[in-house]
C-alpha cells in the first residue's frame, strides 16, 4: 500500500480543489502575465495568509495533455497511468466503461471517392451541429449493433465528435493502445488503415476497419458527414479510486466532458447541473458542499483563452473567478487549494511545461511570503517547486487527515 | 554500494550536526514563529555566512515520528528503514540488541478485575516514579528469566515505561512486527490479546501472552502498577553503520533515550554524561570533540515545548541555544549544521509535515541570502528545499570528504 494511504485518518475537514485550467502563463503585455495584469483584490488578500508555490505537472520540460495534467494533481503518477483519448472521451460523455471495453474517439468527417481511393476533404465534417451528430449516431446505433464478437456502443459528443466502444464478452488487453489513429491529420490524404500489435490488437483493428466501412456505407449519401475517423484506441487503466487512495468522498464540478471523464476515472461523483459559467459552478458547489469530503471544481476558460492567445479574455476570466472567491471562502473549507493542471501561455497558444502557481489556504501555513497570486510572486512561497503528485498528500496533511509516520 | 560511500575519502575535517528537535514552527504571536520571535544575535551573525534552506524529513505532507525524522537526516531512507517502537526504546535505555532479539515497549498500567474480565483503568499506572519502576523491574527480572525458548530481559524506562526483550537462541524474523499492541488505547476496556501473522510471530505472541500473565500474577497485590501493556513488537532493522556508510567515527550527545537509541542503531558511540541542559551537552561535546569525526548533538526541549504549545518556552530555549553558539564555533568544526528532525508547531502541539530550516556553516558556501535563521528567511537560501536524506552527502561534501564522481 502507498505510504499516504497507510496513514489516512478520518475527520470532518473538507478540501476544495479549484483548478483553473491552463492557469500559468508568460508575459503578455508590459512584461506582465494575465495573473499579473488581472485586478484580483480577493486573491491578493487570500494569498497573504496562504502557502504558495508551484507544481511541475509531470516532469521538467514536459508539456502535459489534460489527462496527465489532472492525474498529476489528483496524485496519480502520470508517467505510470496513461489514459487514452478514447477512454477520456467515453467517460466524459457519461459512458461507464468496463474491463471488457475498448474505447475510441470518433470524428465525423467528409470524404470524396476518387479513382477508388477515399480522400479526406474535411476532418471535422464542417463541425456539424451537435443535434445533427445525435441524429447520425441514433441512425448508426440502429444499424451497427455488433461486429464479430464485439457489441458496438455509440455516443454523440459535441459537434463532429463521437465515442465508439467495442464491448467484448471478456476482459480486454492494453495492447489495443498500439493501434494507430485512422485520421491522416491532413486533408487530401486517405484515412489510414488501423493496425495493431499483438493478437487481440489485430482483432480490434479488424473490427475497427469493418466499423469504418459500415459507417461509410450507411452514410454514403449523407452530407457533409459521410465518414468516420478513429483516434485514441484505449482501455480503462487500472487505478485505485480517490476513495481507496485517500479515503475521501469526492465530487467533480466541471463543464467539459474530458474533465468529467478524468474525475470519473478516479471515482469522483459527477455533479449534474445546468449552465456553464463560473457562477453556475459555484451555485452547484454550494448545493453539494455538505455531502462530500472533497470537491474538485474545474474552470475551463482560462485554458481556452490561453489556447486562443487571447490574454485580455484570460485576464477577464481570472477577474471573474476572483469576484466569486468570497463565496468559496464562505463555505469555510478546511483546506482550499487554487491551482491549474498545467500552463497555457497566450503567446504559445498551447499547453506548456512551465510550473503552475499553487495556493493552499489553511490555518497551518506560514503565509506572508507572496504579495500576489502570480507566477513570479509564488516563487517566493513556502511550498517551493514540487511535482504535482505531491499536492494531494499536502492537502490531506493540511486537513489533518494523515497520521504520523513511524514512532 | 551507494554512490556516496563509493566516493568517500578520509581527512581530518570534523562535522558537527546540531539537531534542535521539532525546530520548525508556524506563526504563534504577531504572525511570527518562535525562531522569528527569539532574540538570536549569534545565529543572526552566523546565518549571513552560511548556506541555508529547508529539508523535507520524509516526503511532502508526511509528518514523521522521531525515528523517520532522524533516519532521514542521518541519510537512511526512512521509507525503507522502519524502526519499531520497541527497538527504539530498547536502544534508548542502553540495551544492545542482537539479531536474535525481539524488543517490545512495556507500560506499567492499572487494571481492575470485574466478573473475570481485566479492565484497564489507567494505561500509565498514574505515571509511577522511575524509582518505583526500577524496583518493579528488579522484582520481575528475578522471577521471569525465561519463557519457552526465549530469555527475557527487562529494563526500566522513565516513569511507567519499560522495555522487554525476548532473546532467542536463533536469529529472529521481521514478521513479529505484525503483532498488535495489547494497549487498548482507552481506559474501561480490556487489554488486547497479542496476535501475529506467521509461524514465528504466533510463537512470539504466545510468549508475550504468557509474559503478561506472569506480570499480572506477580504484581496482583501491587498498587497502582499491577499490569503490563505491550506495544511496538519489533526487531533491529538491518542497516549499514555510519562508519560503513560515511567512513565517520561518530558520537551522539543526547539526553533522551529515543535519540540515543536512534544514534546507536546507526553505530554512533553514545557519550555518557551527567545533567540534561544544553550547557551540560556542550561541556560534554568539548570533552569528546577531538576523538570523533562527526558529532550528533541533540537538543530535545524545542520539541517538548512545541508539543506543549508553549511558544514562549520554545523561544527561550532557542535563545539559550543561541547563547552557546560561540562555544560551538570555538571548536572550529570544518562543517557545522544546525537543523531539526521535523517541525513541531506550537499551534498544532504535535509533529508536522512542514519543511525544517537548515543551516550549513563552511568556507564553501555562497551565504548572504538569509537575514536570519527563520522558517521564512531560509526559503531564500542556496540549499533550496531538499529531502533530508540528501543532508549527509552535503555535509560530507562541505567537509571535503567526497571524491569527484567520474573522470
Amino acid at each position: 500500500m502507498e505510504l499516504v494511504t497507510s496513514l489516512l485518518k478520518k475527520n470532518e475537514n473538507k478540501i476544495l480543489l479549484v483548478v483553473l485550467d491552463g492557469l500559468g502563463d508568460l508575459p503578455c503585455k508590459d512584461g506582465k502575465t494575465p495573473l499579473e495584469l488581472a485586478n484580483t483584490p480577493n486573491l491578493d488578500k487570500l494569498v497573504k495568509e496562504s502557502a504558495t508555490g508551484r507544481h511541475i505537472p509531470v516532469e521538467f520540460g514536459i508539456t502535459p495533455g489534460s489527462g496527465p495534467g489532472h492525474l498529476g494533481i489528483f496524485g496519480y503518477e502520470p508517467k505510470k497511468y496513461t489514459i487514452g483519448r478514447g477512454v477520456l472521451e467515453a467517460l466524459g460523455v457519461g459512458l461507464e466503461l468496463k474491463e471488457t471495453d475498448v474505447a475510441i474517439r470518433g470524428n465525423f468527417a467528409t470524404v470524396e471517392y476518387k479513382n477508388g481511393e477515399v480522400v479526406v476533404i474535411d476532418r471535422r465534417a464542417g463541425r456539424i451541429p451537435t443535434e445533427e451528430n445525435k441524429k447520425l449516431i441514433a441512425y448508426l446505433s440502429e444499424h451497427i449493433k455488433k461486429i464479430d464478437d464485439a457489441e458496438v456502443i455509440l455516443h454523440s459528443g459535441m459537434e463532429h465528435r463521437f465515442v465508439v466502444v467495442f464491448r467484448f464478452p471478456y476482459p480486454v488487453s492494453e495492447e489495443v493502445e498500439t493501434i494507430n489513429d485512422t485520421d491522416p491529420q491532413v486533408v487530401g490524404k486517405s484515412p489510414l488503415e488501423p493496425v495493431g500489435k499483438g493478437e487481440f490488437a489485430e482483432k480490434v483493428a479488424k473490427i475497427a476497419k469493418k466499423f469504418v466501412e459500415k459507417v461509410a456505407e450507411l452514410l454514403k449519401d449523407n452530407k457533409p458527414a459521410n465518414y468516420a475517423l478513429l483516434r485514441g484506441f484505449s482501455v480503462k487503466p487500472k487505478m485505485p479510486t480517490f476513495e481507496e487512495k485517500y479515503g475521501l468522498k469526492s465530487a467533480c464540478i466541471a463543464t467539459y466532458p474530458m474533465y468529467k471523464g478524468l474525475a470519473s476515472l478516479v471515482g469522483m461523483e459527477l455533479i449534474k447541473f445546468e449552465g456553464a459559467t463560473i457562477k453556475d459552478e459555484i451555485e452547484t458547489l454550494k448545493k453539494v458542499w455538505k455531502d462530500f469530503d472533497f470537491v474538485f471544481l474545474h474552470i475551463k476558460k482560462t485554458d481556452s483563452y490561453g489556447e486562443d492567445g487571447n490574454y485580455e479574455a484570460k485576464v477577464k476570466i481570472i477577474e471573474e473567478f476572483d469576484s466569486y472567491l468570497p463565496e468559496l471562502l464562505s463555505l469555510k473549507p478546511a483546506v482550499l487549494c487554487i491551482t491549474g493542471d498545467h500552463s497555457t501561455p497566450c503567446k504559445m497558444k498551447s499547453h506548456s511545461w512551465h510550473p503552475v502557481p499553487v495556493l493552499i489556504k489553511s490555518p497551518y501555513v506560514l503565509g506572508g511570503l507572496s504579495e500576489r497570486f502570480t507566477e513570479r510572486e509564488v516563487i517566493k512561497g513556502e511550498l517551493g517547486m514540487f511535482y504535482a503528485i505531491h499536492l494531494m498528500p499536502m492537502l490531506l496533511a493540511h486537513a489533518g487527515r494523515l497520521k504520523k509516520f513511524g514512532a
